[in-house]
């Protein structure tokens, strides 16, 4: 009985302290208002047992854009940022690719003006995609993922980019979990590549995070070891409409909740905000310049081409019950540091 | 004070119980003999905190083949049943189909001789298949297959074909989850079809289903609503290379077990098995004609081409240190019933 007693000692102990953490704010770093409000509304709506808007425990899905809405996606997506600075090695092991563009405007703009890499075009930006995110085994290219961003620093907080994670989305997280919900990542961005940090970064495993991907393919080492190799062939964009329908892919089953920041994520708030009973549908506006960025074009904010949040996104949002997350306004900080 | 002691009892409780229960045998359907004491040495190898082949239980993953592994797919896979099923209603919504083949000859053999279906070749299949899983919204295709599962017999048993699963299989997939592993259903059958019956026959949730899976479109309705088409479009054919692909996509991390019957399981063991530390690969072989099916054709058992096992994936699994289950030998019952 003494391991027993001990036991119950430390449920007891456990008990009391999830008791006291629930009675505190879970959303600290969240200013009082109608946003705050409607999450805590939501969760209790919804995890209410008898209440007429209950979810039950395994239905509690919850979906997070990343770029923009977990963490800072300006000037550039940390993607791309990865992208570009693989270009050197990729150069050093294809050396017929270094005076051909986009390459070589890569080589110049690496050590010079890393703001002037907005100007890369479309196409520029898939020839660069394809070249550094496929061709190898999907372990070599964990492997160089976690290398780099263990090293990369944003220019300017000079500080690595799984820092420059929202200290209130991480808050909403963690509540989420607290509450039941599974979160999932619903990121644009390459599903490989949020998958190496996102554990760490967010608490999110690798199989809760949908994402733009890619096939692989199966074959033997010379020592007849099986391996996969990433191929440069598109299998899901998870983007705008890719988004829903990477969820139903992936997940199979419609968010209760869903947050997103820019034209991207509209199919996938609508198709969250339209299912049965209570649905939370939340958009964040990076309108605060002085602590992080401002940009939209929505609500005479300055226009961008990453990120962007147009006036018909704030109006759909305003139309169709949305709650729209004022950087400036609702967020009491950003950063966790 | 009341309500914490009432907890604590609760906690005692429920702990006693989880003791004396593991105290017991875990898998009482299974016969004592290598394959049992594999699974359990495997259990407690990669579980024993401190041991030298510990795994997180984060990276507790078992992948689970479906038909043939944890259920009946003699005579013939129940998703293909579905599909010659759904011809009637089908031709009466298309009635231009009626005399056309293979429609023609799916409405003879369903009021004929329906052992004689094996005679549809691969072709008529394809042709059925996407004729009978696309086209509709995957709300209304969710809801057929209900129906239809809850009516549908197996015509040896004349029983559902829900209750048609392993017993020794159902105790496994419980005993893994009880040890921290997630466990995985990776089937070549549809993903759609098995995600809507794995959470109540196996206690497998939609999202941890990965199996063959067209891609779907997002549109919306006359009043605006959106919803999502299934497209006869394949994304993953979920078999042979196949299955270690759909691993890597829908769950980004290589199982630690994997459980399989056919050719089609062949990579997806072979993938589990090369991994480091502490890997159990197991596949069954269908040797009991009177209690369930005998079929091969390794070992000398019959040919079939539903599940096929030959002798050289017999071979590979001597081989490779992978598990063969004998049903007739390593299983005392077969069914729950």
């Amino acid at each position: 009985m003494m391991r027993y007693s001990k036991l119950a000692l430390v449920s007891l102990a456990a008990l009391a302290l999830a008791c006291s953490a629930y009675a505190q704010d879970p959303l600290p770093s969240w200013n009082d208002g109608p946003t705050k409000q409607a999450i805590l509304e939501f969760v209790k709506a919804t995890t209410t047992q008898g209440g007429p808007q209950f979810v039950p425990p395994e239905a509690r899905i919850a979906a997070f854009d990343q770029d923009g809405t977990l963490w800072v996606e300006h000037p550039m997506y940390t993607q791309v940022m990865y992208c570009l600075e693989r270009v050197p090695d990729l150069v050093k092991a294809k050396p017929e690719l270094k005076g051909k563009p986009p390459f070589n405007t890569v080589l110049e703009l690496l050590h010079g003006d890393r703001a002037a890499m907005e100007k890369l075009n479309m196409q520029d930006l898939e020839l660069i995609a394809a070249a550094t995110l496929s061709g190898m085994s999907v372990e070599d290219f964990k492997a160089e993922v976690k290398k780099w961003i263990a090293e990369a620093k944003d220019s300017r907080w000079k500080r690595s980019y799984l820092e420059l994670t929202y200290q209130p989305m991480q808050e909403l997280l963690r509540y989420l979990r607290a509450n039941g919900y599974k979160t999932y990542i619903v990121t644009g961005g390459g599903q490989d590549f949020v998958r190496v940090y996102a554990e760490q970064t967010y608490g999110i495993p690798p199989e809760d995070v949908v994402g733009t991907a890619g096939s692989t393919k199966y074959g033997y080492d010379k020592s007849g070891k099986p391996f996969l190799t990433k191929e440069p062939k598109l299998i899901l964009n998870d983007n705008n409409a890719g988004k829903p329908e990477g969820i139903y892919l992936m997940i199979g089953r419609r968010p209760y909740a869903a947050f997103g920041n820019s034209t991207g994520d509209k199919q996938m708030l609508e198709y969250t905000k339209t299912g049965d009973g209570a649905r939370l549908a939340m958009i964040v506006l990076h309108d605060d310049a002085e602590r992080e960025y401002a940009y939209g074009p929505a609500e005479g904010l300055p226009d961008t081409k990453v990120g962007t949040f147009t006036q018909a996104l704030y109006d759909e949002a305003k139309k169709n019950g949305w709650n729209v997350i004022s950087m400036k306004n609702d967020w009491k900080v950003i950063f966790p540091f």
